[in-house]
């Protein structure tokens, strides 16, 4: 019996509520999980990911590879154990940090040579490898090797389903730990047929769940939405579907209400750092001056300890001052903003209301969303 | 009725075991207070500190007159409401940040006169406006204003006694908040006549707490400890006595046996960040490389958090990746290093065996203690 099931147990119009089981636990969708790069959300820990109600968290193979070393961290007893967090990971599986982070890189069909970007050093990813990587490191979910190419440029799109398409075949016939779900990912930029193409070459391949990659990576939200309308008719419903790297408040409600299952995303965190807080009224920027005596929470309708506990002015007092605590605090926010809107929206699933929620919800950010201001 | 009372619950030689009740509650001594300079303990949160159990923290007045302000705290409802602290806190009085970190400083007989550290701007100090601060603030211990100069220089440590004698009766006079509890410092550097004519005096103005001032900023450890054998047959039975500034495991051990309730330093926290962990066998530095795949917790006998969660190895990857969760942990681990030995020897004098445990502490330490490696 295998390790991992997955039940749809509401639909309304294209969004779904499901349970993805796996042997780290059962995973309840729609989902957003947390981005921990370097095995580590960064400020903030696992029993703070698990307080703020984190389920699944990823973490890239291209980082882990390059620095402890999968050999480490399988030693340490696998990527659960060295990070200390007991739910579901997932990890990516390097393609787009090599595409994105390396500093030189020659990509051939067999695979990708490329340079360390803390070293220079000399690595190479194939199919193979990263799946024995993958395994190395341990994720209930792994992701298969894929080319990751600029969305509009159709010939360099077209270049790189072939390669992708092929990788996918080779990273399902490598795996062999059969505690992990690899899940294959469909590329073809904005362009609805290659899209449409390459779903149905890998959904054909029977991955066990299907990822939508190199999306939010320069093309235009409209363009984003339209790839997503194209592709849902050829999305199997008894599989999750896992829209890669995309999160912010706007997208996950439109992807969810477009049939995606799971996202992540590394911008609530990042956004974090950068002193900018969440709300469904749009980003609070926490470092601006009216907010020096203002005694409200971020946002007065937030569970989180975050909004708990303290104030705007202490937190524009922290991010003036420096210090970590103002990550830390906003991090734990901008999170649990994501996750519970996650929850909410799967109950509004459940009860068959989603697209009411999906409308209000986008109005009022879109009414209330304060200008940005210079950073 | 007082919100304050001071019982001795146990004595063994100079070591006590003492119950300080305050506003926001009761603190057991022998007590170690974490620092929280800017109205945060760098790189955790309240609740962390709480699981930790930590009682009482110290805030600095200096730095938050400086930034936010005294105001912005007191219109935040005070510090314990501001910083989301709902234990004791004490804030120190600025003197010795004002001789330590200000960029130029004044001083007369009638306060001191100096430039931030942060942007230059001017500010004055004298012991009315040091109350009005800490009044402002709403800490449930302040402390009166004192001058701190080189702890070896008798004609500075003469001359700057009369000043922190005169600044203590002033700042006793201007107190009016009966919610706080004011306690005097005496100084004198490292010469026992002048620090028993201090003490004396101190006592004698009926401060309801003693501070001993001045030590661990230069003097050797056996100056300091030849300070303290000195002048505890001078501090009254019936009062808490309060270290300022110190706080490695050793100089904690060795201040307690010689009759000192409270402590407070820096250290644990400040390194934690530079990477190093406390241990009763000495320091760990966990960027060191042999670390790189041990699988031990910082100190197997060690209950926090950190030590109960992950691994050496793991700390290492995240100092070494620079992810500000390496902070977070080790700072976890250090401050409850200092605070459970706080427990440990208070559990120690009230069983009458401090002396016992004292010996045995400092002799594995001293055994074991690890060659400080080259930064």
């Amino acid at each position: 019996m295998s390790a991992f099931s997955f039940v749809v147990e509401g639909r309304d119009g294209r969004a779904r509520a499901a349970t993805l089981r796996t042997p780290h636990g059962e995973l309840r969708t729609p989902i957003f999980a947390p981005v921990g790069t370097q095995a580590t959300v960064k400020a903030v820990t696992p029993a703070q990911l698990e307080e703020l109600g984190a389920s699944l968290l990823l973490a890239n193979t291209y980082h882990l590879h390059l620095r402890p070393g999968a050999q480490v961290v399988e030693q340490m007893g696998g990527l659960h154990a060295f990070m200390g967090w007991r739910q579901p990971i997932l990890t990516d599986s390097g393609g787009y940090q090599v595409f994105s982070l390396s500093d030189r890189r020659r990509i051939d069909g067999d695979g990708v040579t490329f340079q360390s970007h803390l070293d220079g050093s000399s690595h190479r990813f194939t199919p193979e490898r990263v799946i024995e990587i993958q395994q190395q490191l341990g994720a209930d979910v792994i992701m298969a090797l894929d080319e990751c190419p600029e969305p509009q440029d159709r010939l360099a799109n077209e270049r790189a389903l072939r390669r992708t398409h092929a990788w996918a075949e080779r990273c399902l016939a490598a795996k062999t730990r059969n505690d992990q779900a690899l899940f294959g990912i469909a590329q073809g930029g904005i362009f609805e047929d290659l899209r449409l193409q390459s779903v149905e070459f890998i959904v054909g391949l029977g991955f066990p769940g299907i990822a939508i990659g190199g999306l939010s990576v320069g093309e235009t939200k409209a363009e984003m939405l339209a790839v997503l309308d194209a592709i849902e008719p050829a999305l199997p419903a008894d599989r999750p579907r896992y829209l890669m790297g995309v999160g912010s408040l706007e997208d996950f409600v439109q992807a969810v209400m477009r049939g995606i299952d799971l996202m992540d995303c590394v911008f609530p965190t990042r956004l974090a750092r950068n002193h900018a807080a969440l709300t469904p009224l749009g980003r609070i920027h926490l470092r601006s001056a009216p907010y020096a005596a203002d005694p409200r929470p971020i946002d007065p309708d937030c569970a989180c300890y975050t909004c708990r506990s303290f104030s705007r002015a202490y937190l524009r007092h922290l991010v003036v001052a420096g210090e970590m605590l103002g990550a830390t605090l906003i991090t734990i926010h901008n999170l649990t903003a994501l996750i519970s809107l996650a929850g909410r929206l799967r109950q509004a699933i459940l009860d068959h209301r989603a697209d009411s929620f999906a409308a209000s919800f986008l109005a009022a950010y879109r009414k209330h969303r304060l200008p940005e201001p210079v950073p």
